[in-house]
């Protein structure tokens, strides 16, 4: 009988109840997370995780005038549904629904948005400042998690605030547990933590103590008592994954975000999967790894979403994960390569943004033979706005030495991964998380001709330049629609160096050229070869196809192609326009 | 007399001298580099300062088996000295002379290229885990100073460092400063480290306490106990930026890179320089923090580089350095643009490529006014490959909502700067470190529209579209050669959004448009360009000028314009060549 949760639409309802009441509130609002997730998928063991702390953090503080700042959004289910989005929760990282993250257009509530880790602090360190600067007295915190706080911007904002005398309560939400396990040598003083010497009063802070992040009383308390504190000060608060949950505390990985199951006995629902680019990567990761022991894989906090899990298993000194910590992975691999090792830094495309300079700096300006891994590149579906890698192109293209390479099969993406480790230069090989055209026929691995595009079908009326997982959809809806003699399909596989030879052959012969990429349209694929094009004086019609200069919000990938006008009817109603 | 350095051509030389002999040698460094940066300008304090460092690492290492890296290459010149280029030292930073940072391709010295800060750990943990990967035992070391440390790469490369048993010695070169004094938190822990614990311990290292790094006995004994423990460890050395110089010891911001000097006075040869960006940006906001009281100041420890120091006088709440953390830098004033406040974030084009992810993420994808001062855009010459401002144009032009400003004269630079506080948007003006075209008449601040070009020059044979500081060099040639009738000069003070109105009816009269920007030329303005004149099916010629596809060394600028091709020389002989 769910009698308190339904009482409460905002939190200053909230904190209307007694506080004997809240326990009751934690335990409804926990049966409630896991009625809607086990039907509408989502991040199920963070959210479980924050219930007490979530409650005590708007019963105690004065939300929305105090400022509350998640980071990493995971953590913020109990947050939405106590501050008026429980009734739209079931839409949750739906099309039209509410983010699957703090987003600050959904509601006041959410001050900040935060997709990506480790940004709270920082942002928190300046609204409280400008709250200074605005004589504005009011009280501001960040929650975040163990492994987003040993990240180097998290470490950069503490070093702020410690110089600072602002009103700033950080809390640690420790479960020791990131996606996959937490890594690093912060993560044992964090669990050796006293009350009266931490790495937080190095930086300048307040330590409040370690506290049970399930205790009603000991939040009160503590909670209670930090307000009283004028300054920046740091709550080590202990919480457990996927709390409540039985089955999700004992396996916290796979309950981080299970997809949907069967709340009552616990069975994780699966599907038959057709083969995704993340399988073949994992497979062949663990090939090259057993056929060339000079060769790494990193990743930085990602072992079970790249799928390496595997592959770590079986080579644990080959498969390192350095924590979420994007800027160290990239120069870390770039130290790799000058000691005659071959690094494959594996990293998603949205997360490999905050390494962009170490890309240039470390690996592209010296040359060096680092691999990259570019998962979840392009659109990537209910995630949203924070989560889609459709910079890539663009922000990588412009860097001298690299190769940049885009595969739109299986066969292709192996070779690639297997040819990497001979190129001697910086190698990125981008890839979505989609199905991946499978090989059928029996092959080893090949070396492929960097540069070289491939032609798909032969037709005579338009070209289309596409790359990637456009291409096997392209040639799909050729066949489809009988359109394999008028059209005329090239894969680009590698972006750069463009195959400038093809690109030639082909302004020649037709009018009208198609680009398809996924990915930004500014600075990408097509640019690139509207350049070519343009040094030869083409004199046809150029047509680009991408995503435009706007941010994509969350939906299934393909509502938002249809949404974007690069689903297949529209594909091909486009190509029609053009015969 | 110099008895000892002429001696020592490699350190194995070095090592062949007593103990005692050190001392000498280090007088007779000091004095090398003072004689030599006196009349061949460069970076003075740094190098200084670690003249006893530097002999004690080669002296009880075995360079280059061994593996050093000094971070930030700024204290580089005693090790470059002892390492083979003393002959060469006085072409420092000179066309076809020795970079002034480690570089790899230079000497086998060199083992990681460090032109940005705090790369070194993530580095020298790469080649350790290499070498225990290849069954190589050796000594890594890495020598990091105060300011550098405690950015985000350096604290998650100590973190991953920490967890691991790799042979790696971190130094703490502790001087209190960076290019202006040392800001954060961790200061205070620094000035007050004991040998039994500290944030090191908390990291996981094996912390040998602190030592003064100008004592070749207490350097003797640190090293060399050093080398006798396994595993991760840290080593806290105090030294005086400028040590041995009294007028650099006692004023060592200016004497960071003081220019000439007379050695004999400490004199700093003084130049009359016309007026620079750097200068108008210092005055502008100057009347932004007076007139306005939301506007704070940001800047990632360049106060003096930014020409900050006199607002900072004055307005001591509002222009904040928050140390070397452009991650950090930038979400903070995201974090301020929350709540009622317009941070201007002034950062080095080269040095925001660290902050990219948090441009996109946190700026951009919500909206909020942070407004981008990108100093240092374009070619720098002499700092060289690592420090040019090149990517910008092209890294900030795929990102939705941004707006991207490159003014040509003074009174332009002032109006954007002025405008920008109303534009409620991300906003970015770049500007380079040249001199700027005045602005003779009397003016008061106005508002810009956004977006708009302007024709400077009205000829009717040729168009050239042109972007910043390209405009006033263009309008020069065309005045000089009377060209004015012939050409018709377009300036774009607005790169995104561009004036596709203006694009549209030059587009509708010329046969031949030339583009000029000071940046990369993949992705940049001309790209841009090029992709409205595909929309209206332009027909005619369209030649982009601008940096090309590789990275560039370091010289003088109008060298390096005259490598590329973009020196005045060069552009009026390309303009001829379509008249």
């Amino acid at each position: 009988m769910n009698t308190v949760i339904h009482k409460i639409n905002q939190p200053k309802e909230l904190r209307e109840l007694n506080q004997a009441e809240l326990p009751d509130l934690a335990k409804e609002l926990r049966e409630f997370i896991l009625d809607t997730l086990s039907v509408k998928p989502g991040h199920l063991g963070a959210s479980l995780g924050v219930i007490e702390l979530t409650i005590a953090l708007h019963y105690y503080f004065d939300t929305p005038n105090d400022l509350l700042i998640w980071d990493v959004g995971h953590q913020c289910y109990p947050h939405k549904i106590l501050t008026g989005r429980r009734q739209e929760f079931d839409t949750l990282r739906q099309e039209n629904g509410i983010s699957g993250f703090p987003t600050r257009e959904e509601s006041e509530f959410d001050t900040f948005g935060t997709g990506h880790s480790s940004t709270s602090i920082s942002a928190i360190v300046g609204m409280a400042t400008a709250d200074k600067i605005n004589n504005i007295n009011r009280h501001h915190i960040a929650i975040i998690g163990d492994a987003s706080i040993t990240s180097g911007m998290s470490l950069e904002a503490l070093n702020h605030l410690g110089s600072t005398d602002l009103n700033v309560l950080v809390i640690l939400n420790d479960n020791s547990i990131g996606i996959d396990p937490s890594v690093g040598g912060l993560k044992k003083h964090f669990n050796n933590l006293e009350n009266d010497s931490s790495i937080f009063n190095d930086f300048g802070l307040n330590f409040l103590g370690t506290i049970d992040g399930h205790n009603f009383d000991e939040l009160a308390h503590a909670l209670t008592k930090s307000k009283a504190i004028k300054g920046p000060k740091f709550l080590h608060v202990k919480t457990v994954k996927g709390k409540g949950y039985q089955k999700a505390e004992l396996d916290q990985v796979k309950w981080h975000a299970p997809g949907l199951f069967n709340k009552a006995t616990g069975e994780i629902t699966t599907f038959e999967k057709p083969k995704s680019y993340q399988d073949v990567f994992g497979e062949t990761m663990m090939d090259l790894l057993s056929n060339n022991s000079q060769i790494i894989a990193i990743t930085p906090a990602m072992v079970t979403g790249s799928n390496l899990v595997k592959c770590q298993h079986n080579f644990p000194d080959r498969v390192i994960d350095v924590g979420i910590a994007e800027q160290h992975a990239v120069t870390f691999a770039a130290g790799l390569a000058t000691q005659n090792t071959i690094p494959y830094c594996t990293i998603y495309s949205t997360f490999l943004q905050r390494a962009y300079d170490q890309i240039i700096h470390d690996v592209a300006l010296q040359n060096l033979p680092v691999i990259f891994c570019i998962d979840r590149a392009g659109i990537v579906g209910t995630d949203g706005a924070t989560h889609h890698g459709y910079f890539d192109i663009s922000y990588l293209n412009s860097i001298p030495n690299m190769v940049i390479a885009s595969p739109s099969n299986e066969k292709d993406f192996k070779n690639l991964l297997y040819t990497a480790q001979f190129t001697k230069k910086p190698f990125a090989i981008r890839f979505p998380k989609e199905t991946i055209e499978i090989c059928k026929e029996d092959y080893s691995y090949e070396k492929i001709e960097i540069g070289k595009s491939k032609r798909i079908t032969d037709g005579n009326k338009v070209a289309i330049f596409s790359t990637g997982n456009f291409t096997p959809r392209i040639q799909q809806i050729l066949k489809a629609n009988e359109l394999e003699e008028k059209v005329c399909l090239i894969d680009f596989l590698f972006i750069k160096p463009l195959d400038e030879q093809m690109i030639k052959i082909v302004a020649l012969k037709f009018d009208t050229i198609i680009s398809y990429e996924d990915g930004i349209i500014n600075g990408g694929f097509g640019d690139a070869v509207l350049k070519i094009l343009n040094q030869i004086h083409y004199k046809g019609n150029f047509k680009m196809n991408g995503y435009p200069d706007q941010f994509i919000t969350h939906a299934t990938i393909n509502q938002l192609y249809k949404q974007l006008e690069l689903d297949d009817e529209s594909i091909l109603k486009f190509i029609y326009s053009y015969l």
